[in-house]
């Protein structure tokens, strides 16, 4: 008999269902159980009077033990979850819980020593539902606009883009490091013709930072494309691909993120709206008052982060602001540069927050070599130079994280939102 | 103006080509390019009477310079790609190559060095637009089977299974190690009442052997069930899996693949052929005078996997053969066996090549606790050990490398379907 799912049992059929006990009532004539699977919850009702045989296998369930469970669906007006119930005609005790070692008033470092119990929940599995949807949807829009996925080696001989926040490894007597992120690769794909790739795999950064939003090792959903005319066709790739992904998350889970979030998924007015910094500050002052010392201009503080939340949405009613113009300084040595040294590039922000770096990236050699010998690289970007000698189209890219994305779209946290979370105390389950 | 790409063009047309030089034959009075992009190659014709101002661009062009033509697309049944060429208006040089450092007679190693060159190849890109729908076509087929798509750790902070073949690393202080397989994690999803899971992300072994099969890192993909009634609905979904991808790359690359590597693309009758391993060796021994020592009896040596390609075809006419009553030695401890000790998994051979293997799990903890113990292992699994105290689903799964399935696809190596190879001594580019 084959397994059915708690959201398509109908009343008057014959199931066979699976899942954790959510809840025991053990009377001495009666029991209700309350199993829950990945789609729901249904009340399971043993008539020991009926049933005799199954008083032994209830008495040993326990809190979140595993059953499956036999029987016939009726309806009863007294039973909350949805009106019906299983009357169960078989029991097996699949696998027995210990009592849970956590519980919602656990210390948070406790929590996640216990992860998995913790994710057993309706409201945690519906984050890995629209995480795999989001991944899913972002993926299919860039298919259906020509791009090949790679994989690129985590692996790596040298440090890249620069000596500090890597982690190092011994590999067979020489040292080899793990990728900040596929930059360099996702450029050699376009040195080789590949025209427009996307990697999406674990990126690491060996920063001893402990904010909401770091952590040691994310997943990375990396783009690149060639033969662009500017940093503006990689703004309305990224603009393009977010709308189409926020439209289908909306379309099947958005009434699913309202119940258990209270979070509205807007699908965003394009074209985005787009913002010089400069600009920015000059609107953060008039408006909020906000005023940042003149050395920091050609940077977006954190704090001008946050207040973008509100300039976005009082200015254009957008959740979304590109901004463009930031300087050279504070921007990577492969961004390429306009004739007044400006980078051709952006940051998106999303809700206040820092989503995605993206630009066009210099491909003419001796104007990356000149770039690269400002910012003090050498050796570490040998390799990468050597990609620019022999051929390479005009190109550009960005990369967005998709803990980063799922968890501005549930207005959370970096460790709410990630299977497991990577910290630099925090490296189990 | 925007981009038109080689495959989209015909007569009559105005377009802009961009894309690498496959030739240039620059004569007095006219110059013939070859250009090739990622859908093709097309002739562009410049004469140098009607456009003199291009004769100064053509003479900078080198073999695999990138360039921008705009020009008017012709007929001329005197040119072989297509009896079509593109008269050229307008020439932008993106990119000068310097001479390139590899041609086909350059030795392996070199053509490493310089792997992204290589790739520039239509028969290597071909390689990649398959792989690219490999790995979508079995997304495509799980998510449709309700499968969520998970993001495990690939630090961790106990090596996994067993201390050997483990890439280990400075984690702040403590030790990590890089994760061989997701295999804990994806169990751990089971636990989580995630119910079905695929994950697809990197792997790492630090394996010191230098084969046609083996390399550091790979991809791997990877996914785990819950509520299986045994091994051999784990079995069903990874044959139903493997033939929906067959069909899709058949019918989308068919064509390709056998001009370009004279490779048919099979698409397998359902069920694929099962055999006892104990079968495999007797037909192997009638059939072709293999015989296999008593002591290896318990496992597929290499020479018998081999021969599989043959017995399948043999005996069922089928690149695919499913092998089970492997010994428990030859099994991970984390193999649910039989009343008889014998493990309820299998292996997955394709054209004489294992490609995965895959079992129901034992997810009672006393037992696994026992067959741990058996094979030595503590301390290393005793926080994977912890996801069988709380109530775990029954559950089942496998892995499968997509290089792997790449590799047998068209018949190669796996140094050849690699975006870069990773080996004990190749760590770049």
């Amino acid at each position: 008999m084959n397994r059915t799912l708690i959201k398509d049992v109908a009343p008057g059929e014959n199931v066979r269902l699976q899942g954790f006990v959510d809840a025991c009532r053990n009377k001495k004539s009666i029991a209700f159980i309350v199993l829950r699977d990945i789609t729901g919850k249904m009340q399971v009702t043993v008539d020991k009077n009926a049933t005799p045989q199954l008083s032994e296998v209830v008495d040993k369930i326990t809190h979140d033990s595993v059953i499956t469970v036999v029987g016939d669906v009726v309806e009863n007006s007294y039973v909350k979850l949805n009106g019906i119930e299983l009357v169960a005609k078989e029991i097996r005790l699949e696998s027995i819980a210990e009592p849970l070692p956590i519980d919602e008033n656990s210390f948070p470092e406790l929590k996640m020593d216990y992860r998995w119990i913790e994710l057993r929940s309706e409201k945690n599995q519906l984050i890995f539902k629209v995480q795999t949807q989001i991944a899913n949807s972002m993926r299919q829009f860039l298919l259906q606009n020509n791009f090949l996925e790679i994989h690129t080696p985590k692996l790596i001989g040298a440090a890249s883009e620069s000596g500090a926040e890597v982690f190092a490894l011994d590999y067979f007597g020489s040292k080899a490091y793990l990728a900040q992120s596929p930059q360099f690769y996702k450029q050699m794909a376009m040195a080789s013709g590949f025209e427009r790739i996307f990697e999406v795999g674990p990126v690491f950064r060996a920063e001893k930072s402990n904010t909401n939003k770091h952590t040691t090792e994310f997943t990375g959903f990396d783009l690149e494309m060639s033969y662009i005319n500017s940093f503006e066709d990689v703004m309305r790739i990224e603009q393009d691909m977010l709308t189409y992904m926020l439209a289908e998350v909306k379309e099947k889970y958005g009434e699913e993120i309202k119940r258990l979030y209270d979070v509205d998924v807007v699908v965003p007015d394009k074209p985005f709206p787009v913002m010089d910094l400069k600009d920015v500050y000059t609107e953060l002052a008039k408006r909020y008052d906000y005023h940042v010392d003149a050395s920091e201009m050609g940077d977006l503080t954190t704090e001008a982060e946050r207040l973008c939340l509100k300039l976005a949405k009082d200015m254009y009613d957008s959740e979304f602001l590109f901004i463009t113009g930031y300087s050279a300084e504070k921007r990577a040595f492969y961004h390429m540069r306009d004739a007044n040294g400006v980078p051709l590039g952006y940051d998106l922000i999303w809700k206040g927050v820092e989503i995605t770096t993206g630009a066009q990236r210099e491909h003419r050699y001796e104007i990356l070599a000149k770039q690269a010998a400002e910012k003090g690289l050498g050796e570490d970007i040998k390799h990468y130079m050597e990609f620019f000698r022999y051929g390479c189209p005009p190109h550009g890219g960005f990369g967005i994280g998709l803990d980063r994305i799922t968890m501005m779209l549930f207005n959370l946290t970096i460790k709410d939102v990630m299977f497991l979370f990577r910290g630099p105390s925090r490296l189990t389950p």
